[in-house]
């Protein structure tokens, strides 16, 4: 009997045991000990919880907990907390949060799916109107607070996904949103400026307010509320209540304490089939790094697609098979303001401190044939190396869903470090209600088959698999 | 001064006149001859004119004359028939169908653009009541006739592409529509018969009736109208208007006669630059024949993006470039009944009989997240080779256009022959509101795995460029 501890019930986590449970049934015990009352939440679908389109919590788990314990046969552990994991003893020690009550798990393989925390200082969180969105308990808290008439004016503190995802919520809800970030484009961890520039002129027809380049030092308040933010250059700005979106960092302390390594992104150092430095320890999600497959660089990138698969390749190696995880192009999605952006691979700036020689071409163009009602606009960006013809990233939005299908053909080919011509030549398929006959990726390729002159030549004719004469 | 004569104005033809003189503007006289009043007609859209989706024929044409003539610098010639090219002697005839006028052009190259006709019996469609729909005259003609009351009952002989769309179409105008197809399935060259099959359930919730496995023999009728069509088994069916679609063949015989090679598809042969087996003459679109970069093998496949695209790269060699067309995965896609439909890659026949030892994977789900109202179901099929791991296609329907999508993300992994783990690994991306964690596409490649047992391993590890440690 194989005996498997997974901590944390995250997508991650579950996954992980799922998949280890349906490999190898009586033969393993798994035991996921998970801190909260739930496991397998869509921490993705909190900002629509907030505005309720997600209706209830229970709307916010993929599966039921009967669908784990009962059917897949995993034990589940809810609220405990594990304390302390000792690889060479191969043991951990737990404490159940409700009764205190302490016990040891002794185990082959452990399975860190410890996840990530927002960033946020303490001392702001004192305050009873200030939230971090990062949970099941968090939105629960965000929306009953939010939803109270006595609230006029939401800051929004940090303008990533989370943040711009809740600000488009809660102004859904009538309230009055001003969102502070510190960088001069909001999402500027996603898109490039220009783009991020389309999205922002959308927010503000929807009434949202920015406040950008200025950074939050503090957060004043008296009476255990706050109730204002103090920005760089000293500006107060009032608010009834407060969202601190500053990003997340991974939950590593426990596996720190293990003596499991860390690597460069700060979070937990694996190898592509999902093991730690320590053999007997596997890490998953949120809490492990991966790697870019386009640079090659070893990255932190805590998002649910990648959370699960990690979970899916780890659970079968454990279970004896042989599986690998090759690491992500950074395809990264959102919706807010009715438009669905999404981007994959490099941001031009980044690219170009890379070394690459970047040409860009962006666009905007009908999603459909003109004569089929040529359906709303999309803005689409691609990325490539001058030197080589090699595609670096793209960036897209639009009212039209087809924003997040196109790019996902982008990520498709980065997976496969194709060039520019691998673009214009992709047999994507054409139907006049669903897109042009030249659409919009193809074009693309055109403007940057432009740019490139004759140099991509030689990329195209080694990477194809044409055997035509 | 460079002379390019290029015989047809569809969209190959077009594009080729085009790209030549965007290269070489005033370096290059190009002359397009057309024996319709039309360039750049859109005939994937001539459906949506019989149930005035599509309103004029104006709005079929890609860009009127003028951007053509006026804009881009190129000579069109209108109801012009080129009526023999000499190779040798670089030049070719012509006459002008309104005056009878014959004339003379010497060319440096020349351009066969020539694209498809309706396969048809000569003695059927000498009834007033019998149409073909491949060009937009025939579109006109056929909605004309459509729309009068008089007309109950219209009989569609065949269910290809073009069969099933005009179906559709015309049953939206209120007529009944019976399908008669010599195959046991619709679709049966684009969809596997279990895909087939659910289009068929739902064009019956339309209205359409179907004769499957039934040959047209011939069709019957007195005082210039067509009454019936004759079955393989003697049988009878009434109709009031009819509607050939038995598919399309290359217009090849002014290209024979010229001396140039014809292929074993019956299309004209053609290198991977679009060159013809002469020197001085190029074949592009419909007419040409292409490459399967899956197979190896030459097909003929007569689609509009295809076409675009070789004509770009026609225009581009022509021009002294150096550009290729490697071939096509056959991506095909459709709309009817409310459905989008799509594939790509070999049918699972095919694949057997090409010696594949075949897997698949067929499943329903939600295209979005339940917590986000789901989204309607999607039928997905993917086929792999069990020896190799390698994709071989996929087909699938939905009323959401993201069944296109997702057809055309494996598409562009056919491009790259990859394996059901690259599949696995793609680096879509997720949003709550337009897929799910668990990609369809990704559940697909996880079924695939469980079939192909451990096999593919050794192909994932050389395939992914992961440099991870």
């Amino acid at each position: 009997m194989l005996r498997v501890a997974v901590i944390g019930g995250g997508a991650a986590g579950m996954a992980t045991a799922s998949r280890v449970k349906r490999l190898l049934r009586d033969r393993a015990e798994v035991v996921v000990f998970e801190k909260t009352p739930w496991v397998s939440f869509a921490l993705c679908g909190t900002p629509y919880y907030l505005s309720c389109k997600v209706k209830t919590l229970n709307d916010l788990l993929h599966y039921p907990l009967e669908e784990f314990t009962e059917k897949r046969g995993i034990n589940v552990m809810l609220r405990t907390e594990v304390t302390d994991v000792e690889l060479d003893a191969r043991r951990l020690r737990y404490r159940r949060l409700d009764t205190g009550e302490t016990g040891v798990y002794e185990f082959d393989y452990v399975v860190f799916a410890t996840g990530a925390r927002p960033r946020a200082p303490k001392n702001w969180l004192r305050f009873r109107n200030v939230f971090t969105l990062h949970s099941l308990a968090d939105a629960d808290r965000l929306r009953e607070a939010v939803v109270r008439d006595s609230v006029r004016r939401v800051i929004v503190i940090g303008a990533g996904y989370t943040g711009i995802e809740a600000a488009d919520n809660i102004a859904l809800l009538g309230r009055r949103v001003v969102i502070v970030h510190s960088s001069k484009r909001i999402l500027s961890r996603s898109l490039d400026p220009d783009i991020a520039e389309k999205v922002e002129e959308r927010a503000k027809t929807a009434g949202i307010e920015f406040v950008l380049g200025r950074s939050v030092v503090d957060v004043e308040g008296s009476e255990g509320y706050a109730r204002s933010v103090v920005l760089d250059n000293g500006e107060k700005m009032y608010g009834d209540l407060f969202v601190v979106s500053m990003g997340i960092e991974p939950n590593v302390e426990l596996a720190r304490r293990a003596g499991v390594r860390i690597g460069g992104t700060g979070a937990i150092w694996v190898d592509t089939r999902l093991r730690t430095s320590r053999e007997e320890a596997y890490a998953v999600g949120d809490v492990a790094e991966t790697v870019d497959i386009l640079t090659g660089e070893r990255i932190w990138w805590p998002f649910a697609t990648a959370a699960n698969k990690m979970g899916f390749v780890a659970g079968t190696n454990i279970a004896g098979g042989d599986a690998f995880f090759p690491g992500v192009v950074r395809t990264r999605a959102m919706g807010a303001f009715g438009l669905y952006i999404a981007g994959t691979g490099l941001l031009e700036e980044e690219a170009r401190r890379m070394g690459f020689d970047v040409v860009t071409a962006t666009l905007t163009a009908h999603t459909r044939a003109r004569y089929m009602g040529h359906g709303p606009e999309i803005v689409l960006k691609v990325l490539a190396d001058a030197n080589t013809g090699m595609l670096l990233g793209a960036q897209a939005l639009s009212e039209d869903p087809s924003a997040f299908w196109r790019i996902a053909v982008v990520a498709t080919l980065l997976m496969k470090k194709a060039s520019v011509w691998d673009l214009f030549n992709a047999d994507i398929g054409y139907w006049p209600g669903v897109n042009t006959v030249w659409d919009p990726l193809v074009v693309a390729a055109r403007l940057l088959l432009r740019r490139l002159g004759t140099r991509p030549r030689e990329v195209s004719r080694q990477d194809t698999g044409s055997k035509g004469a």
